[in-house]
């Protein structure tokens, strides 16, 4: 239930182990993800732009408050909301806050505690709301370029009015600054990521105005270019996961951020030709022992999976058998005589088995599988971790 | 973000609509499910078994504290964790609670607060804790077997011999009562729901005890069997959901408990040959309005659906095209003069956009899509959304 919260898991004896599937965030390498990422977008002798930590969706569902642990030297923190800067402010960021899809407000724009604050303004509505507003203090704005993405934002002739009436603005002193923001569509290919750049030069040609438009897979697959702008805006990559197909966030220098672990609750002992699970989707090829994980749909992980999903018990790989329920996943025991009840078995992030692998034996993008945890999963700070005993195993 | 409540999305000018993505609860829908599935278990002149609501998984993504204003009438309250039971009890509810896999505590079994309480006991090491325990509380037990699905419980000699060592323990006063407990792997297909059925009368012949073993799959599909039985869980069908493939609850009598719903906040108008996503996933074969969804897979909107996959927009069907991100689902406004920005749009649960509907669309089930919303999805309370004002259009 949504009401568990870490204190409750790591409640009881020491030593106990928790009763839910948790995840373990590491600021320390969401730490190490920005200097990586920095180091990327920075050149000898050229500008250095700054970095925009992209902490939307509770921080790709690591959790705003762990996250920002490991984010201090980020130049700011881009969210989607008014109300998320807000809780930034009171969570003690005082550093610039970008709010990428603000709903704007008078009260908002007049409260001191939000700025420096950057808004980017993507519709007609925006700009008309913004010039209707009276006596707030300038934020930065960034006018939103809609390429090939198509997701809000202004094109051609639009873009080029957009950009005018924000100048006069400006002019006016009712906003600090006009500067240019893109959103690639896929900047994982290399011929479309130029495509997608020249398109913004072409659009902005002339223009005075700073510039924001590089992500995590611009950065990682063709980082040159990040030197000839202002700020680059970082997500994914923070987190330790890889934005570029096919490669893990390990092979790029990232680390991961977040280890998915659950107990084991149950054991059962499976007879040579009984089946498993709703549907009796898995057939024992003989005598086995199968563990019951504490983990299922209802906690984000991704109920089709394909047969070459893994999981680690003890360090060791084991393979999920059955279909994922809703609060239960199953796993072979076969070669693993010394789990029992509370063995923590690890069901992404750590080893070989990245969040990247498992979202690929799912079909999906690690994206997907870290916003998807649901408010049931606790995230544990990697100390409280530390505080764990170690899993409890059979005597051998 | 996690931290968005429900007052905060209703908040600002009256008729303000919300800002992100929310699901409306309806607890009247979740009451004439409970009666509707309690007649299906009762016939004339038999025995009326008593009904377990299950509510586990913040019932079942529902919340809690909505769900139990449409639940007066269960008998008990079905959950996982004793934890979840003195939630239960913080939010008054003082009928019976089972606890589907406990962790046995003596300080939980020593808090009258939690009684009257029932245990599944499903495993060998629970036995030994419930023996262990002194100057507890005698609860109800249910022994489960193990069936076909083999999630946790006892077969052959061995539930033979956890009843002896349970049946002991209610000679001593210890325990209040013992029953016997099934789970079925595929209570919609009617040939193995009577296997199952006749694996279980097997296992249990000649042993007293009440007997729990009916769900909302073989109520719907054979509901004869419930007369014979003591107790009768209900899930998945409380929330209006049909648990047999192919059919939609409403077609079983039940009601929807939840509609899905975002707001439009922008729009793009995307010219004949351009693209739209990650991707570039759609070509625009001619000029389209395209609105822009405040939903996306961080909500737990699922990201892979078919090219089927609909929403209503005031009512009237569109779909969406383009891939759905982590906030944004694009949608076709073709056909929709009206919507604008503000304007709701329905992603499940009304008229004939069902949740189950959306679920084959994805290649998943209705269950997956209501558990796996995320924490930033507000679940309001249907009285509340009758409070907002009639969704804003364009000025026809």
């Amino acid at each position: 239930m949504s009401a568990v919260t870490p204190a409750e898991v790591l409640a009881g004896q020491p030593g106990t182990p928790p009763l839910t599937a948790f995840a373990h965030i590491y600021p320390t390498a969401i730490a190490h993800n920005l200097r990586h990422m920095r180091r990327l977008a920075v050149g000898e002798g050229h500008q250095t732009p700054r970095m925009w930590a992209v902490v939307k969706a509770d921080a790709y569902g690591h959790s705003l408050v762990h996250a920002l642990a490991g984010l201090d030297e980020a130049d700011g923190l881009a969210v989607l909301a008014l109300s998320d800067a807000h809780q930034l402010r009171a969570m003690g960021w005082h550093k610039p806050i970008l709010v990428m899809s603000p709903r704007l407000s008078a009260k908002d724009l007049r409260d001191p505690i939000l700025f420096p604050l950057h808004l980017i303004i993507d519709s007609e509505e925006q700009l008309t709301q913004l010039q209707g507003l009276n006596g707030t203090l300038p934020p930065h704005i960034w006018l939103r370029h809609s390429g090939q993405l198509h997701h809000a934002g202004f094109s051609g002739n639009d873009y080029l009015h957009a950009y005018r009436r924000l100048q006069a603005l400006w002019l006016a002193g009712r906003v600090a600054a006009v500067g240019h923001l893109s959103h690639y569509a896929a900047a994982e290919e290399a011929r479309n990521l130029r495509a997608e750049r020249e398109a913004l030069r072409d659009a902005i040609a002339g223009l005075p105005g700073a510039l924001c438009t590089e992500n995590s897979a611009a950065l990682l697959s063709a980082p040159g270019y990040a030197r000839t702008t202002d700020w680059v805006r970082c997500g994914i990559a923070l987190y330790g996961i890889s934005p570029l197909p096919g490669a893990d966030g390990t092979a790029l220098g990232l680390r991961p951020a977040m280890t998915l672990q659950a107990p084991i609750y149950g054991e059962q002992l499976l007879r040579a030709g009984c089946r498993l699970g709703y549907g009796g989707g898995f057939l024992a090829p003989c005598d086995m022992r199968v563990g019951l994980v504490r983990c299922g749909y209802a906690d984000g992980y991704p109920r089709h999976i394909a047969d070459d999903a893994r999981v680690l018990v003890n360090g060791r790989k084991s393979r999920i058998i059955g279909r994922v329920s809703m609060d239960t996943l199953t796993i072979d025991l076969t070669g693993h005589p010394q789990a029992a009840t509370g063995t923590l078995v690890t069901l992404w992030g750590q080893d070989d088995l990245s969040i990247e692998r498992l979202a690929r034996s799912a079909g999906t993008i690690a994206a997907q599988l870290c916003t998807g945890l649901t408010a049931r999963v606790p995230r544990l700070p990697a100390r409280q971790y530390a505080a764990l005993a170690p899993t409890p195993e059979k005597p051998a």
